[in-house]
């Protein structure tokens, strides 16, 4: 007898993404790719790495990581990180870090980080996680971080991201592959929250649940239990599907987009290296405003603070011309329009 | 002392459309654009008619185009349309078209539809609605026909657009103007429901609630008063308006992505006007998944059943080939690949 169906789709979306991991491995150390990763412990068999809380999705990821790895020339391992934001989170850690070692992981660690206040507690915690991760990562020369989200998630973020209102970027949610050297991989990406908690029943693990997933005060669970539910129940079934297929339609989108500003900028200066306002109005808006994006960063603009309507100004500058004077943008860049050409600088 | 701030504003979204409106019709008539559209009625004074449903959102455009009209060239009428679902549609139109008169709009006509089954009742019932607005716009040789869609509506459009996770065309919502020649034009569209409802209550305009806006067996319906709120309550305050704004960047993108693809349709194309698979392999996925999609639909597709999943398929010929066999599209058409070519036919 087989494994339970669950199981085996968990085992199987793993295995993919061990076989993509492989593949790239021996074409990194045969000199035809990226450097491989130093570390301490790159003794010429790759080791993956599993970021688990101990949740039911990277518990469930923990299991089909040590099951598959056995049969292939891999090592596999487990980080779990503690935020330290609960009473009796390390106990916590120190628990998940030998449900990992008995799953047959190593190195199976357990690793403290100090969560800062930037940008929410949400992103404070994030930024920490990934921080530490790296970390470990770089430290044991793991070839791979696998991440437990599911399509469930990977739909919760892409309305967060349409809740933000910038365009399809914000909607392309989280890549399938990430991170320097495509270091942090989603094998559950395309899989439903259903079925990898299904499979945890049914291999028996013991898995712990957040808290924080069911605290009303964090956006994303108001998502998860109230704001998609209304959502399903008004549009069917499929809306966590076609939220999902709408990252990646997204993000492929915004990367030829992406391209096309890239090559844009170049063709839109003249001999001097200006932006000439009359070959920029000759692009597509959509071309044009990346084209603006991009060289008011480059001047020195934070990224995060520049909105659409921060570039929707400047480009009437382009299309909307009537004298206005100059636009003061985030990180003291300013935009002004002289003599037929962008002038774009820091003050 | 002047009007209501929401009088105003309705005022003001509705005199800077009939300047565009005046002004294009000025380009034509001198020879210089479109030709003008023939009509009885055209004798140089445009006429701009409203699409009136007695509904608040269409009796504030109505009351709107009446006032600003006056002090413009330009003759204002308008169209209620009688679906003929509910008993006594016809007594109704035909109060709307008097409430119109009332308003000073001169045609004042209630037209009756036959609404048909196709694509269920919703897009049955504005198939037939916008057939008859075409057929009064041509009868009379109107310029224009203004369409009271609001802000949230525009919301609506987007969420009901990410349920079919089809793109970035899907989440681009309804056009500020659409139809030939730009027939339609939708000056409320960033204008939130709110603001136009009060705009009735200050002038004191009767209106008429549509029965089926409530209804919970309509999909927007259920959206408007259960997924929406819902999605306000977890998400903030915001959402309406980064769904607009999300409309507006997705449609710009999806026009650039366009324009890309046509273009690039004629370069992957070899002497013989064949698809080159080596040429297709080279452009960036967003872009050739459209190629395809042009492509298919050339040869007999119809577009509304041409899914992404088929497009996926089609392209798994040039990014993953092991010599599969053809594949068969919607409207007969057949995809294969043949000796670096890929041959698409209907059979």
């Amino acid at each position: 007898m087989g494994p339970h169906p669950a199981v085996a789709a968990i085992r199987l979306a793993v295995r993919r993404v061990l076989h993509d991991v492989l593949t790239e491995h021996t074409h990194r150390t045969t000199g035809t790719g990226h450097p491989a990763a130093a570390g301490p412990a790159h003794d010429g068999t790759p080791l993956v790495l599993v970021a688990c809380s101990g949740g039911a999705d990277s518990m469930a990821l923990a299991s089909a990581l040590a099951f598959e790895a056995r049969k292939l020339p891999l090592r596999a391992g487990g980080i779990t990180v503690d935020h330290g934001l609960q009473e009796g989170s390390d106990t916590r850690a120190a628990e998940v870090a030998d449900r990992m070692t008995a799953l047959g992981l190593t190195p199976a660690e357990a690793v403290t980080v100090t969560v800062g206040r930037e940008g929410g507690p949400e992103a404070a915690a994030r930024d920490a996680r990934y921080a530490a991760l790296d970390a470990a990562a770089e430290r044991h020369g793991a070839t791979a971080v696998l991440l437990g989200h599911t399509r469930d998630d990977q739909a919760e973020t892409v309305l967060l991201g349409l809740a933000r209102g910038s365009g399809i970027r914000s909607l392309s949610g989280m890549a399938a592959v990430s991170g320097t050297h495509g270091r942090y991989r989603r094998p559950f990406l395309q899989l439903d929250r259903q079925t990898v908690r299904k499979a945890c029943i049914a291999q028996e693990l013991a898995v712990w649940d957040d808290p924080h997933n069911t605290d009303p005060a964090y956006t994303r669970s108001r998502l998860r239990h109230e704001g998609l539910p209304a959502l399903e129940k008004a549009l069917g079934k499929g809306v966590v599907e076609a939220l999902a297929r709408t990252a990646q339609l997204s993000r492929d989108d915004a990367d030829a987009l992406d391209t096309w500003a890239a090559d844009a900028e170049t063709a839109v200066r003249d001999e001097a290296g200006a932006l000439a306002c009359d070959k920029l109005s000759g692009l597509p808006p959509a071309v044009r405003r990346r084209v603006l994006r991009r060289a008011v960063i480059a001047e020195g603009a934070p990224a995060g603070s520049l909105f659409a309507r921060h570039i929707e100004e400047v480009d009437r500058l382009i299309t909307g011309w009537h004298g206005q004077g100059a636009i003061n943008l985030p990180g003291r860049v300013e935009a002004r329009r002289q003599g037929g050409r962008l002038v774009i600088r820091q003050g």
